[in-house]
Order: structure tokens, then C-alpha cells, then sequence
């Protein structure tokens, strides 16, 4: 099932690397975990970085009651979230082609408050998951209290699209004789050793989620 | 020397998050190099990414003359541009003080077209070498007609901010006696062994700056 375009998920230029099926949007969606929310309070643009999850045709944002983003996209108005993958550095003979391998996803819509208090919970639940998987089975659930503390917000995945670059550098054919390095370097995001807290007890261990968390 | 605080660059939560010190957020955006622009022409949110580059108190922003984007700012319209450096995830012992260390910039402003040849390619130059250094001086600078396809833009950086958490879980104080592992998961953007263009000519090798690629 793809998306339908519209006139702002609608690719003016390099339509080619647009991709309007739910499979490439999700897999994007799903493979991130960080997006930056756009919303325009009285025309003035603020970009704002979040974590989110994915359940179904959903996306959900979380965070303190007190923020200016939530209660800003609570209030209804337009947002575009953009999840962006950075998947490597396109180096090519001419300053002009080079270029980045990416995946990103545009979401387009206006979200909704989550009230309903099961809807809510399941929602961190999934916000926690797709962070990392396996962590809320383990930890202390938010309170009564914690759960007044927190906005989570919906937006229906209902206009969006993707953008893809991969593969090698397109060079101007009188280019490729070059005696110039010419190829990709390819990025990705490591998680390193777990660092323990502080007040840790000794007799802790790592879990195997932390240990090998990967993306 | 100080970024005068805004009502824009405020933070009304967590206040002790905020930076408005130009080391910081200077190192912020010299450590980065994806930026996410929102502007919002007619009210609509878009939210962006795109390589970027400072050069003193100034950052440029470059793309195709064809792009939305780029007409749509250099119109002068409001602006804010993200950066975004996630540096860990925090995993606390409540599901509520779950968190992530990062290190992010908001620049608030209107940009303005370069038009001046030399500028531009003085712009066009910071761009390519704040991606990755020592490769400008390898590969075929742009031509006229590049040049003239190619727009930048140059935003002051007169109305910025940083937030930066760093350090392990904040519990609350009686959570500290369970017997499940909290500490820090670091993450950070790693490099992978180049990949030559298939069209290269095998005598070529990796250049230190591709082989060694670091942020």
C-alpha cells in the first residue's frame, strides 16, 4: 500500500529518489529513533529533536507537560517530523557530485493528544521499546503522578514519503579519467561499551540488550 | 562571548540544559555536519536535512538552485536551523527517567543568498572541507555553469542557543535499591572501511582522509 502524494510530500526535483510505499517509510521509521518536529507557532519555524516510536499507521511523541512543543502541537496545528539516516559520504571527482547516502522520512499531519490512560501507556511502552527493546519489562512503570507529567502525542501516518541515495558517486563521464580517489565512506551509529551508573551495585551485570545494542 | 537568550533561544524547562556560550555551541556545530532546517512558507512547517558548515559567525547552507528549500529561504523568511549530536541512551531504573545525552544547537534567523563569486566559493569550499577535510584540493572545482546551478545561503549566527545532557541516570532516590542495571549506552557515528566506485581505476588508493574518517 503506498502514500498518496501531495503537494508537499511530492518530489520536485530528483523524483527518482522518492519512495511513497509503507514499506520503505516504515523501515525508516523503524530502523531510526531520533526526529526533528517542525511546527511554526505563529509563522516562527522551531525544529525540535525527539525520540518517537511507530505502532502501526501511528507515530507518537512523548515529553513534560511543560514543553513548548507538545503544547504547541496539542493545540492541533500543522507539524512536519523528519527522521533522517546518515548512511555514508558520497566522494566524487568533481566538488559538484559529491553527495550523501541517506534515508529520510517526511511526516506531514496534525497531532492528537493521547487522554485515554491504557492508550497512553501503551504508547510509552512502545516509545520505550523502540529505543530499546526489552528494557520496560525490567524498570519501574511510571505512576499516576508520572503519567500527568507526560504528553504523549499522535499523528496519523497518513501523508508521507521517503527520500533514498545509494551506491556510488555519478561523475560527468570526461570526469571518471581522473587520478582521483573516487567511492563512498560508510557511516553508522555504534553503541560503544555500557558505561555503569555511578551507584551502581557491583553485583549488576549488563544485560544483553545494553551489551549489544545495535540499531 | 555570549549569545544574547531570547524568547526563541529560552529554554523553559531544564534550564541548566541551556548554553549560550559561543565555545559550546560552536563545537556543537563544528562537530556536526547534518543540520535540520524548518522553515514554514504560508504557515506550513518543513523540516529538512542538509550539510552545513560555519565559517566565524556565519553559517552556510547550500543545494540546488531548483530546491523548495533554498528558493524559499533566500526569500528571507524566518528560520531554525537544528543540529543534532546524540552521544548515548540513558537507561535509569523507572521508565520515567529514561533519557538521552546529546549535544544540540537551535539557530534562529534569515538567511541571505550569496551572490558574490568569490564568497561562494569560499562558502562552497568551508562546505565541502567541514564534511570532510583535504578533499577540495583532489577533485575538480565547479565550473561556471555548476556554480550558477549550485545556491548558497548565509545565516549570522546572532540568535542561537545549545542544550546539552550529559552523565548518568537521575533516579529518584528510592528507585536506587533495584536490582536492574542503569548506566550509559554511548553512541557515536563510526566510519567503515571506504568503498571504492566501481568505475575506479585500480592503482588508486584510499586517500588518509577517507581511510582515517573521523567526526
Amino acid at each position: 500500500m503506498t502514500f498518496t502524494q501531495t503537494d508537499r510530500t511530492k518530489l520536485k526535483r530528483l523524483p527518482k529518489r522518492g519512495h511513497f510505499d509503507r514499506e520503505t517509510v516504515y523501515g525508516i521509521l523503524d530502523e531510526g529513533f531520533i526526529c526533528h518536529v517542525g511546527f511554526a507557532p505563529e509563522g516562527q519555524p522551531f525544529v525540535v529533536p525527539t525520540g518517537y516510536a511507530r505502532v502501526d499507521d501511528k507515530l507518537y511523541i512523548h515529553g513534560s507537560q511543560a514543553s513548548r512543543m507538545l503544547r504547541s502541537l496539542s493545540g492541533g496545528v500543522d507539524a512536519c517530523v523528519t527522521v533522517t539516516i546518515i548512511d555514508g559520504l558520497v566522494l566524487a571527482r568533481s566538488a559538484f557530485h559529491h553527495s550523501m547516502n541517506y534515508r529520510s522520512v517526511m511526516v506531514f499531519g496534525r497531532a492528537t493528544l493521547i487522554e485515554d490512560r491504557e492508550e497512553k501507556m501503551a504508547a510509552l511502552l512502545a516509545l520505550s521499546e523502540h529505543i530499546i527493546r526489552g528494557r520496560w519489562a525490567e524498570v519501574r512503570e511510571p505512576t499516576e503522578q508520572e503519567m500527568k507529567m507526560t504528553t504523549v502525542l499522535s499523528l496519523p501516518l497518513v501523508e508521507a514519503s521517503a527520500k533514498v541515495r545509494t551506491g556510488p558517486p555519478l561523475d560527468d563521464e570526461e570526469d571518471y579519467a581522473m587520478e582521483v580517489w573516487a567511492g563512498v565512506i560508510p557511516l553508522r551509529l555504534e553503541a560503544g561499551e555500557p558505561i555503569a551508573d555511578p551507584r551502581l551495585a557491583e553485583n549488576i551485570t549488563v544485560p544483553a540488550y545494553a551489551r549489544d545494542y545495535k540499531r
